[in-house]
């Protein structure tokens, strides 16, 4: 599990991601689709990708509106990791 | 579509749900989990509910903790339907 990332390297990070937003100790994207069970597919394929990493990000549902937020809880902060899964995320549906 | 509920008729169909919070507007629970695919699994069964009653609850996932939000968003507040699909969410685990 690699250790929490400095400032710096949150911003390099960041550009790799561009629709996530920096929050303090976490990153979050908000995906929008066109009916609630769309939504819901999409839920199930970020749950595969958090399964596999063993990297499991908070996920609100809100009708068809899915807000994903990553952290690395058990660093207390963004690691590499979280970027890496904000990127598998972005390729289901960019 | 029912209307939004008296306090008195709130306070009454709490019993039959008193797993749940009544927080001003809204209905929430929050269930537990040995692990993040059973949460998702849970996710999963309210999520068809949601979509057979066509009223959409709001969830959280956050690791193996779900949190079901309910409230009938186009009357702005309470109504029978919530407390229908809070008993149909509660069939599932309790």
């Amino acid at each position: 599990m690699p250790s929490t990332l400095a400032h710096d390297s949150v911003q390099s990070l960041m550009k790799k991601v561009p629709e996530w937003e920096h929050k303090q100790d976490l990153i979050e994207r908000v995906f929008e689709f066109d009916d609630y069970m769309s939504g819901m597919d999409f839920v199930n394929a970020v749950a595969e990708i958090a399964e596999s990493a063993n990297h499991h990000p908070d996920i609100s549902i809100g009708y068809a509106k899915v807000t994903v937020l990553l952290t690395t809880h058990d660093k207390g902060g963004l690691t590499e990791s979280d970027f890496e899964i904000a990127a598998r995320i972005d390729n289901l549906v960019d």
